[in-house]
Formats: C-alpha cells, sequence, structure tokens
C-alpha cells in the first residue's frame, strides 16, 4: 500500500526538477460560491498538467541500470508529454504508443520532447500488444498513465504542497479519471490534514468512479462522453481501494456545469484551465448548502486546451 | 514634474487595496526571444489591469472634505471599471460618461461596481459636454484616464514592485497609448534601475506615439485601427515630456504580429492576456538581435477579453 512516506520521498524526488506551482484564490468566484477556494494550479506546471509529476517521479525512480533501456507507455494525453519530457531530463528515451487517430498537435508535443511515437490501430487490443512488442524489443520500462505506485505518489505531491501552504482546510478536491491523482491526494490529506474530507468532481458522462465507489467494485466505463477529455478513462486497480478508504463523495457534474466553471475561471481569474481542471468547481457550485463557509482546497489538474476550439465559442 | 517619490508615496498608499501582482517567466518564451524575460502580472490587478492602480491613487488621495461629493470620468475601457471600484473602496460615488455605442458588457461590469453611467453620443464634443454637465451638477472630481499626476504615480508602482523583485534588468518595457503606464513606468525605472533602457511597445496602427517622439511634439492620432482596443488613445500632454525624457526607444508592431504573441503568452504561460499586454513581446519577437541575452521586465497591462471573440478563433 501507498503511503504518505512514498509521498514525502517523491517530494523530495522531483523537487527542482517540476515546478512549485503557486497557490491562487478571487474573490469573485469565492463570493460565487459561498467557500473559501485554494487553487492550485498545476495547469502551471510543466507540459501543463499534474502528470509531470508522477512521470518524473517514476523516471527518476528507476535505478541507472533499468533507466538506460528508456521508459515506455501508451496515452495521447498530457502523460505522453510528461513521460517524453521526463525521460529527456533523465538522459533516456521514451517510447510512446499512441493511436492513429490521436490530433497531430499531441503527436507533434510528444516528438518536441523527443520521444519516439509507435503508431497503433485505435483500439485497446492494438493499443497493448504494440506496448508489448515495443517492450520486448527495446527493454523499456513501461510507466503506466496512473495505475502504478511510483505515478500515484507522484500525484500526491500536488496535495501535500498545497496542504503545507494553506491551513485548516475543511475539503481537499481533485477530478477523477484514472484516479492516480485522486488517490495520491486522498493519501496526502489523510496524513496531513486530517480534519479535511476528500472530495472528487467526476464528469456525469464519465462517472465509473462514483458508480464503482457506489457498488463496492470497480464498474469500467462504457462509451463515456465528456468534454473533461483527461477524465474518459476508467478507474485503476490500485487506486480504487484508497478512494474507497479515504474519499468522502465524487459529486458528478454534466458538461454544460463544466463549460460554466471553466469559463468563470478563464474570466474572472485569468488563467487557462482545461475543462478537466473545471469539475471540481462546477461540483462546488452545484453543492451551494454543502459548502457554504467552508475552506475548500481543489487542484487545478491543468491547462492545456486547443484555443482555436473554445466549448463557448460559437461554431464556425 | 512627477518624480519617484510620488510613485514611492501612490506605493504606501494603495498597499492593501490593489493586489502585489506576481512576476512570471516561462522559459519556452525564453528559448523563442533569447532573451531572459519577467512578466508583470497586471492581468492578474483587480478589475484585470494596471488601471486600478492608478484610480486607486487617485481617489484615495483625494481629502475627505471633497471625495465626498464623488469621482467622475469619461471612458468606456478598464480606466472606467478601475475607478467604479476605487470609488466604491473609498465609500464614494464614480460617475462615468459613456458613449451609447459602448457595448453592453462593459455597461454592465462598471455598474457592477456601483458607478452611475451618463450616456452620451460618441463623439468627443458629447463626451466632453457631457462630464462638464456631470461635474457642474455633482461637483465630483474629475480624474484622467491617463493625463493625470496621480494616475501616472499610481501607474508607476507595478514598475516599482517590478524592480524591487527583479536585479540587474537591462531593459524594461510597457506598452503605449495615453501614456500614463509608460509614464510612470519610465519614472520608476530611471530612478531605481538606472542601469536599464525603457522601450515601449506601440501598435503600427496608432503609432501616434512613436511619430510624436520622433517630431519632437505630440502628433494626435488619427482614425487610429489597432486590435490593442487599449491603445487607442493619443499621448497626454503631461505624460509625453517624461517619456521624451526617459525612454529610449518606441518599437512598432502589427496586428499580427500582437495576435501571435498574445497566443504564445496563452499558449504556453496558460494565462490570459489581453492584446495591448501583448504589444511588447511582439515587439521583442520582432527585435531578436536586439535583445539576444538580455535580462527584460514587461509589464503585461490586463487581461480583459472577450473570451466568445477571440482573435485566432475561425470566424462563423
Amino acid at each position: 500500500m501507498i503511503g504518505i512516506k512514498d509521498i514525502q520521498e517523491a517530494a523530495r524526488r522531483i523537487e527542482g526538477i517540476v515546478h512549485r506551482t503557486p497557490v491562487l484564490s478571487s474573490s469573485a468566484i469565492n463570493e460565487a460560491t459561498g467557500a473559501r477556494i485554494f487553487f492550485k494550479c498545476e495547469n502551471f506546471q510543466k507540459v501543463g498538467a499534474f502528470k509531470m509529476r508522477g512521470a518524473t517521479n517514476a523516471v527518476f525512480s528507476l535505478p541507472d541500470e533499468e533507466v538506460g533501456r528508456g521508459v515506455a507507455t501508451h496515452s495521447s494525453g498530457n502523460h505522453a508529454q510528461a513521460l517524453a519530457l521526463a525521460a529527456r531530463l533523465r538522459g533516456t528515451q521514451a517510447f510512446v504508443v499512441m493511436p492513429s487517430s490521436a490530433p497531430q498537435v499531441k503527436r507533434a508535443a510528444v516528438e518536441g520532447y523527443g520521444a519516439e511515437i509507435i503508431t497503433c490501430e485505435p483500439t485497446l487490443a492494438a493499443r497493448e500488444s504494440t506496448l508489448a512488442e515495443v517492450v520486448a524489443r527495446t527493454g523499456a520500462h513501461f510507466i503506466h498513465p496512473y495505475d502504478n505506485p511510483r505515478i500515484i505518489a507522484g500525484q500526491g505531491t500536488a496535495a501535500l504542497e498545497l496542504i503545507g501552504e494553506v491551513s485548516d482546510l475543511d475539503v481537499v478536491m481533485a477530478p477523477v479519471g484514472g484516479g492516480g491523482l485522486l488517490a495520491g491526494t486522498a493519501i496526502s490529506t489523510a496524513a496531513l490534514a486530517p480534519q479535511a474530507v476528500v472530495i472528487a468532481g467526476e464528469p456525469l458522462g464519465a462517472d465509473d468512479a462514483a458508480r464503482s465507489l457506489a457498488a463496492g467494485h470497480i464498474i469500467p466505463s462504457e462509451n463515456p462522453q465528456t468534454i473533461a477529455d483527461g477524465l474518459l478513462t476508467s478507474l485503476g486497480g490500485l487506486n480504487f481501494p484508497i478512494i474507497q478508504k479515504h474519499v468522502q463523495a465524487i459529486w458528478t457534474v454534466t458538461d454544460d456545469q463544466i463549460i460554466a466553471a471553466m469559463h468563470l475561471v478563464w474570466e474572472r481569474m485569468k488563467i487557462i484551465i482545461e475543462p478537466s481542471s473545471a469539475v471540481p468547481l462546477a461540483a462546488v457550485l452545484a453543492h451551494g448548502d454543502d459548502v457554504a463557509g467552508k475552506k475548500i482546497g481543489i487542484i487545478l489538474s491543468g491547462g492545456n486546451v486547443d484555443l482555436s476550439n473554445l466549448p463557448w465559442q460559437t461554431k464556425p
């Protein structure tokens, strides 16, 4: 079981390699919610997302004799960029399996950090077989995007910093997709801010974590649909028991609520966050009675959006 | 003549009323420019712009017996919002003369801060006569958006903070419209970072400051056209001699260059800036040879943009 010591060790390992991101607040948003909210700005993190923490912890945990063969993953999202950059900073090669359907801009970003992309058919089976081939051919170390103890420990360092900076939080919130960020956040909070409850925000169109928590066993997503493209994945097996133990509630929100919360942050805080980041705030806005007067920490997970295709803009 | 003492006094006066904004930098932008740039983020200022500094200094400078009759201005931009909020914080009334052509969203923002809006025809003559009527009727104190010593001193506090935080700057930059921010920035820099040169960025489509500096006398704008809507005004009479004395160069840039620089900041820094804010960076990007290796401070003037109408988005 991953514990707070793993997260503290991760924090020491990644210090100076990843950014210590700022904590911001907004009087306008506090007025709108009736709560006092402290936003941990992982949108300012390297590669624009918290994923850099876990990837860096995983890559820099590998012993020298293993890391030389490189690291590998399958992802078309922020984890791919994070692993590519972490590998470059460690002086090794990253191999990233991406479906042929991945947007060119995401391929370019990963290649920009020096990773080698291996294209596969856009199916789960092709992704897994291609990854297995890459690992067999290169000897690279597979680093799963979220179902990996080093990844979970790295993601937990964001809440560790937040709790160290803002005392007496009543609530700590993160979005949930695969659950790496939420599990790490929950471990940090349970150990270092035990007075606080941990609440996740989840898109209603990808609510496998809420349903899994209610059922007591993992129920994978089937055809999830949400604008929060970082939260489409199903909960990881390692993360689920941690979430069961330490997360008090998962609040689901619609895409319209996510877009409204995202717009509010852009408009009033003048910072760019991606839809996934807006999910916890959307949940707070929908639960006014529960959060009134509370001191709430929210992990803003990332800021990677297509600026030419924003959800509130008039469609051409 | 306004001096550094006026700016230091303004800094003490507005402390705790306006935000001390952060200074951010971006390794991606440093790589793109070949310089080391430190951005003073007035987009995070109250009302989303540096204008809050000058307005607060002006309103809080008024003696109690004068401030009770309120303050007045003509503006449909950030100064109007700033004066409205500063007046509310001082417990007095703001009267804002706005042309009937002003967008409803700007009227709503000013009214949201409790100001009274007086609508006039969209001509310079109507604006001035309406303002004169308002001042005669109410006894309110007129606070010009930029051609006012208290405003200039207030705007100079942004550079004061930047210079206090980042030592050994080679260049300090601000955009120039009416010249209040540039004049204040120039006074702070000349006094506190005398090793640095002051360079303004100006849109080519509203280049009255560049032409005035070259001619040695003020040449007002005629039909200025630029996406940098905060920089349409002509240079103020009070600001011009300060700029002549302390500003080494004004670099002009096209709207395409402004939009590219603005997009770069959004994309890589994940912060929202308005087109006017992007003008100095656009100038840096266009002057690669002049800025290579230099340590540059840039005032990002504000972050108020219409999020549903961005310059790079596909037109419907």
